[in-house]
Parts: C-alpha cells; structure tokens; sequence
C-alpha cells in the first residue's frame, strides 16, 4: 500500500473505533460535548504513534486500539481544559467553537472530566478480557504520563509563566510535560503492546522525547507563520496570551533550523533501529512539511 | 477494641496512607492544592466503608488501602471542580475556602483533573505487584461509578436541575449517580478484595444503595437544620442554589422519618448477611446520628 493510502485508512480505523467506543462509554448526557470534541479535526497523531509503533513489532495493531483511543480522548480532554476561560480563554479551536463555547463552562469541565475517566474504563475493559502484564504496563506508561508528573505539571508550569519571560529550560520543562510526555507514552505503549525489547524500548524514548519538542516547536512556529484556513485557529494565539515560545526566544530562522534538525536526527534514530522502511518513519518524515 | 476507638485508628490510618500516597504521586505542582483539598474535614465515609468492608471478609484491610485512597481521592476531585463558578460556586467547602477561593481557578481545575489520574495510579501501581483480577475488578467498580454513566451524569443532571422543581424520580436518579455509585462502588470494590462470595455481593449493591440514599437525605435535613459551626458550611446553600432535595419535595418531618426508615431497612439487610457484629454495622449504626 502507498504510504498516504495507509495513512488514511489508519486514520479511518482510529476515527470508526473512536465513535464506536465513546457510543459505548461516554453515557447519554456527556455524548454530545464529548462526540463533538473528539470529532473537531484532531490530526490523530498520538493513536497514529501508538498503533503504528504496536504494528512495527508485532505486525498489526489489533490489540492496542482500546490504548489508542485512550490516549485520544486523554488528549482531548487536556485540550477541553486548556481552552476553559481560566486557563488559555481560546473560543476557537481547529475552527470550530471550543467546548465551553458550544456548549457551556460547567459541561466542558464535566466532559473533560469524562474523557479522563472513560479512557482508563476502556484500558480497564481490555486489561479484564485479557490479564497480561503488557497492557497494565501500557495503561501504567499513560496514566504517569497524563498525571501531575506528567502533561498536569505542564499545563500549570504554562499557565504560571504565561505574561513572563522565560528560560528556554523552563520552556523545555512546559514543552517536554504538556506535550512530550503523552507522546513519549503513545510511543512507548505501542510499542510495548507490540512486544518491543527492552533496549529498543530505552532508545525509543529518547526518540520519541525529540519527537515531542520538535512537534511543539513546528506547533510554534505554525502559530506565527501558518494560515488561518489551513491552521484552523487564530494565528498569533502565543503572541495575544503572551506566551514565551521557541520562537519568540530564538526568533523563526533558528527555530526552523532547529526544528529541521530535530527531526532529521529522530529519522536518523529511527534507521539506526532498522525503522526506515516502516510507516512511523514516513509519517515522521511527512509531518517535518505539515502546514496544519 | 471499643467501636470508637476502632474508628479513630481507621481515620488515622486512612489520613496516614493519604498523606503518604500524596507525597508519593501528587507532583511537586500539584501538591499544595491536592493536600488542602485532601485534609480539609473530610469525613472518610467512602474510604472507612472500602476497608471495613475488606475487613468483614478477609480479616484484614492492607491489600485494599491504594483503593481506599484512590477513592478518597476521586471523592475529593469530585467537589473541587463541583465548587467551581460555573458549577456550584460555592466559597467554602467544611468552613474552609474551597480550592479555587484559596488557590485559583486553574489551578483548582488541574488540582481536580491531577486527583483523578492520581487515583488511577495509585490503583495500577498495587495491581503491578500483585497482578490479580480482584484487583482489577476493583479498579474497574470504582472508575464506572465515577464515570460518565455514574458520579459524572449525577453532578450534570444536578446542575441542569437547578431552578426547576424536578420530580423525585428524577431526584433519586441524581442522588444515585452523583452520591450513591461512589458508595456503591466504595463497598463493592472493598468486599472484592476481601473475597466477598457472589451472592452476597448483590445483596451488598442493594445495601450500598440505600446508604447512598440515606447518606443524601441525612445531607438535605443537614443543610437546613444543621448548626453552620458543626456543619462547617453555610446551611440552607440547597436553598440558595434553588436545589431541589428530598427535604423541599417532601418537607422535613417526612424526609426525617424517611431516612430513619431506609437506615434501619439497612441495619436489618446487614444483619441478615451476619454482619451485626462488624465494624460496619456500628459505623452506619452511629452515622443515623451524625450532625456533621
């Protein structure tokens, strides 16, 4: 198959069992709010991660979808969240109204609420058909990487520096929890469900690590320089909330150098492990142009 | 031992492990909220029912402490964000500023959301070492009765409720979600572990049941005649919000004979499974009593 072809039907899976496991989890009040925010354009690009990663071991993804579609709807909570009125304030979100705005405060909290639980009910469904340590390794990879260690921490470190200028450090502490982490998780989970060895799974997540800050930096740098139709939000968001980024501390050439370099050296890791011909090193190498 | 006595080690256990869990998983972020919110008064009615409840059939409590946490925790989530401005808005919560009057509102939002994954770790990392479906089923009964078809859609529905006369059918159907699934789940999960045989655990659901709804009722007579200093929050708060309860329905004398009804209903199914001489039978016996 082309890659672009299997890259759609990958996306179609991960968007049928979407719709099919929130019909069944999510209960008849928070269905609406919660369809609506899964279903609002999300690239899929953690389920992708995931699933792809659990193929490139064992063959195929079967087994770590119910993991794929937690991840999704942990990350789409986080984004219901981020958007509420005391955190980031956005009324918009990949063009569309955000949560709270469609619906209202008190439902977007609710159905964030319900996304973080419904993901574990659904890892804790799968763990009960089948009791194998790898799933509850899995499920324990996202869990830590959701939590206040984890994306939380990230979230509050960049509210807290928001209006303040900041060390690329600190910056690199916000970028590697609020984002990095999940994706780390998406990456290790896959790959552990796929049987993964232990040594690859170690240089894995230092791949995975540069994944998430070059994805957060190309984010950055999309933020000042994309298209609005394209982007589907508001253009300059970082600059309105103030928000110190990659580029407003070394300004868009370095950043887009950076960035390049980044995920030439996560390709360059990626063959180092004899991924080169699998499809996580063709979407990688596909993203390096996204312009969304 | 004497019961109070008993009880009071139980508390202290409980706000010794909480404490220590805290410490452990809360993040260096998150802490300051997460143990505000954690040691502000709570009673420990949830976990005080999981670990007698292990108790009456094991023997002993120790394996079911990370679910008596994890549920105290998710008990605890649940009324920080249930505080919040666009939920309840309410100023003080057991005569204390409620999280997000004492920190903000971010933080309240990310303090709640932490709670919740927190719960979910804590519960992973017991069932890590000690890899066995009771366990899980545990895990499994506690995140459905938090979730989008329990304590979530109860917390909805009573929000949508406000300012209208609802029915009691559709007051029942909100103290079962938003109160009574998280007791349920809190004797369930604690009668699992301690190797509750089938039978008893359905009669123990129905048991759990009416605590639940009796637990609530005792909560509405409270808030209208309770002693704000006792209470440690301003009586008559149903009033204000324009809340419906089983006390506005019904009046107070009605609701009173009621609850005095369902308690002893429970004293008697207690009885009947041979539990007269547990802990949990004194405890439900004294709480008819409580004024707090």
């Amino acid at each position: 198959m082309e890659f672009l072809e299997e890259m759609n039907c990958l996306i179609e899976d991960i968007n049928n069992y979407l719709d099919e496991y929130i019909e069944k989890y999510s209960g008849k009040y928070m269905y609406d709010p919660i369809i609506y925010s899964v279903n609002s354009g999300g690239k899929r690009f953690r389920p992708i991660l995931l699933l792809s990663m659990a193929e490139s071991f064992s063959g195929n993804y079967k087994d770590a979808i119910p993991f794929a579609v937690a991840i999704e709807c942990i990350h789409t909570y986080s984004l219901i969240h981020d958007d509420l009125p005391s955190m980031d304030n956005d009324d918009l979100r990949r063009g569309l109204p955000t949560c709270h705005k469609k619906f209202d405060e008190a439902t977007a909290i609710l159905a964030g609420d319900g996304l973080l639980n419904m993901a574990f009910e659904i890892m804790i469904d799968k763990i009960k058909q089948d009791l194998n340590i790898k799933y509850l390794t899995a499920m324990e990879e996202i869990a830590k990487s959701a939590g206040t260690k984890g994306m939380i921490s990230g979230q509050f470190l960049d509210i807290v520096s928001e209006n303040k200028i900041i060390s690329q450090d600190d910056l690199f502490e916000i970028y590697k929890n609020k984002t990095g982490k999940l994706i780390i998780a998406s990456i290790k989970a896959g790959a552990v469900i796929g049987g993964a060895p232990s040594q690859i799974l170690k240089k894995l997540e230092k791949i995975a690590y540069n994944i998430g800050i070059a994805f957060q930096i190309k984010d950055d740098i999309l933020d000042l320089t994309g298209d609005l139709e394209k982007l589907g939000k508001p253009i300059m968001s970082d600059v309105k909330n103030q928000k110190s980024t990659y580029v407003s501390i070394n300004g868009l050439e370095k950043s887009k150098n950076y960035y390049e370099y980044l995920s030439n050296k996560v390709l360059i890791e990626l063959s180092n492990i004899g991924f080169q011909e699998k499809f996580i090193y063709k979407y990688i190498k596909m993203l390096i142009h996204r312009e969304n």
